[in-house]
């Protein structure tokens, strides 16, 4: 039996960490390492927050080794640490005991996420070496959409392309979804692979997912996390012919397209804000182009759902997550508006409650239950882990 | 009264015309110039074939006035030439009387669709100064979706794009959807303004639209044609990143991904054939990646019309209309399967009968009305001509 585990998400100078009792499934630390390589790091480790320079990923951790020595709790009851990878590519779509062998395949899936794999690489080192006698997972976030059929990941592109340079939709949120489309089925009261519904993750990245039967059947991120919805910085769909015309029109390089596309636009591109409280807000003070970035933000939600209610041909549930799905009851307002002719309607009272737990907002007897369910990715990553090690182990 | 129009489709190396009279609604004549400045050029004028050289469009279009002269029929009840322009940006959204500044403003919107609006204004000028008495019509492929609300058109990127460079969407096909959808409405035996419909036009360039009373609410090609559903030879919708990622995976080009996703992706890159009829020849022979290939076009088509049923909100008519949606049942058949839950259906024997005229293929008292209404966008240039020369000479 896996008593806890350590999940642990590195970034190109954060380590991010939580510690998660199995039995009670409950968090019994968590953490942040953040601006390593910088000047001043800072290390908040529970209330306990820390000033000093880490240089690396590994100083990093040994700072985070130290904080739970020193501050507790106790790390004697680990029994396997769980990471979170982003790009599996084609061949992760199982968590996966990490060996030397796997190490080398995440780092030759960087040319796929190369913001993401290799610090997630860097952090899987430093951890392997700190705790060189446990087992370690590796969890992909697109894992989840490895169940995608051939017609939902192929584009419509050179099969040279496609065969031999990875080109295809991978999809991404996929440990988020997971976890939100299995507790929206154990709300209903019913089996997971009889449940389909549709996912929307909404924080400051954001991703629509169909899920029949609990098998991710299609998804809006795609080769990178840059397709499909709007997001907070990035512009999700746009004609794939607009870094040329950027070029031919206004001599824009690739690389400072595909820069503004991830960085400066989405909600920030037409507004200035990124945060949709302060969207909000400025769209409540008059602000015409933060109203029209939500009437944008909406009426792709919108098309999305349409486009899965008719890729799964009848919906159980739609599930709203993360950071805006969670707490933004206007937004979730704004994306079911006009839907009722595919029997999906929230109810005003719930919608607008503050609650925090799983729950549902439509109304009673309503044809697709529409819920709000916290997602939890550390969780997520400390069930696969254990499922992971339990069955090597047998 | 005007009583006869020329229509004129210039292309690269082309001039295509149609004589149309308005009184009986006929084409009294049609052709073809090809091939212009190449070696050998060829002039079909109804069934006369000419082989010469023209050396450019000015040549092509004496030749083409040589072949009236010579094979009638008569020219001289001519009342106006309407031209087909592709791109009329964010200013032409109605039929246009051409001046020289509308000459030069058709010019100055050439960045945006370079291919198409220079050979255009090029015949453009030829007609004019072979036709100086006549007024001359610029009927805009971009107009109909002038409709098209912000939210809509507007995409997720910096402002200073939309504000200065003229990024939004655009769409095209707009003449054939503004003819088909009004037909819908007249098939249906309902006020155009009352009718909200889906309207696929699938031919080489494909196309979904969504019609709310007549006019444009939201459509899947963008800033370019190449935007939205699997074409041809045109990928539709793949994540923006892809450019980024092939230059940094395999050294391409910008310039060489956006010809590879215009030229020789879409079905042809898919499966080595762009013709929908050699598709499924391949795929009846057992061919996988045409198979697959079908599967891309279908998934992709149901997913545009579960997004426009969400943009409406209901949905009167789903119109299938151009090569593809005209002639290819089986392909209609894929792009409603598993539709039922949003009322729309097929029934086998009429999708299958082999009728050319305006139809309804859903079985009787469906919700959906689905139709297949073959195109005539001469016809609607022509009747544009005419409203345009008739409400200025009021
Ligand atoms: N009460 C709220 N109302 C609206 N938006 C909120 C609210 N709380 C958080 N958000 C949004 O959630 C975003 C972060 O979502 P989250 O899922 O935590 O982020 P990430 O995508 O980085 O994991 C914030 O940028 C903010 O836009
Ligand atoms: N009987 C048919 N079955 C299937 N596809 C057809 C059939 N007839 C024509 N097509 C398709 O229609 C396409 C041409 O469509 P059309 O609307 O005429 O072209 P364009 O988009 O160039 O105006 C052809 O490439 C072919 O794929």
């Amino acid at each position: 039996m896996i008593d806890q585990v350590l999940v642990l998400n590195s970034g190109s100078s954060s380590i991010k960490y939580r510690l998660i009792d199995m039995a009670s499934r409950r968090e019994t630390a968590r953490g942040l390492a953040e601006r390593i390589g910088e000047e001043t790091s800072v290390l908040t480790h529970g209330g306990v927050r820390v000033e000093r320079r880490l240089a690396d990923h590994e100083e990093g951790l040994r700072a985070v080794l130290a904080a739970f020595a020193e501050h507790g709790p106790a790390l004697d009851r680990v029994a396997a640490v769980g990471h979170r990878v982003v790009h599996g590519g084609s061949r992760f779509v199982q968590p996966t005991l990490i060996d030397d062998e796997v190490e080398r395949a995440i780092e030759d899936l960087a040319p796929l996420a190369p913001l993401h794999n290799l610090p997630n690489l860097e952090g899987i080192r430093v951890a392997r070496r700190a705790f060189p006698a446990l087992p370690h997972v590796a969890v992909f976030d697109t894992a989840f959409h490895g169940t995608l059929p051939p017609h939902a990941y192929t584009y419509a592109v050179p099969r040279e392309w496609t065969e031999k340079l990875g080109v295809r939709r991978y999809g991404f949120h996929g440990t988020s979804t997971a976890y939100v489309s299995r507790r929206a089925a154990e709300l209903l009261g019913r089996p997971y692979d009889e449940v389909d519904s549709i996912v929307l993750h909404l924080g400051n990245g954001a991703s629509a997912t169909a899920v029949r039967g609990g098998r991710s059947v299609d998804t809006s991120m795609g080769i990178t996390p840059l397709a499909g919805l709007v997001m907070g910085t990035r512009s999700g769909d746009v004609d794939p012919a607009l870094p040329a015309y950027l070029n031919r029109v206004a001599g824009m390089s690739l690389a400072d397209v595909d820069d503004a596309l991830n960085r400066d636009s989405g909600l920030l591109g037409m507004c200035g804000a990124n945060d949709l409280r302060e969207v909000w807000k400025l769209a409540d003070s008059g602000a015409p182009d933060a109203r029209l970035a939500m009437e944008v933000y909406g009426h792709r939600l919108r098309g999305y759902i349409g486009a899965y209610y008719a890729v799964l041909g009848r919906v159980d549930a739609l599930v709203f997550t993360a950071g805006v799905g969670e707490h933004d009851a206007r937004t979730r307002a704004l994306a079911v508006s006009g839907l009722s002719r595919l029997g999906i309607e929230i109810d005003p009272a719930r919608n607008a409650a503050t609650a925090t737990g799983p729950r549902m907002i439509s109304p009673e007897g309503a044809e697709v239950a529409v819920l709000v369910i916290p997602t939890d990715e550390e969780m997520e990553i400390a069930d696969q882990v254990v499922a992971c090690v339990g069955s090597r182990s047998r």
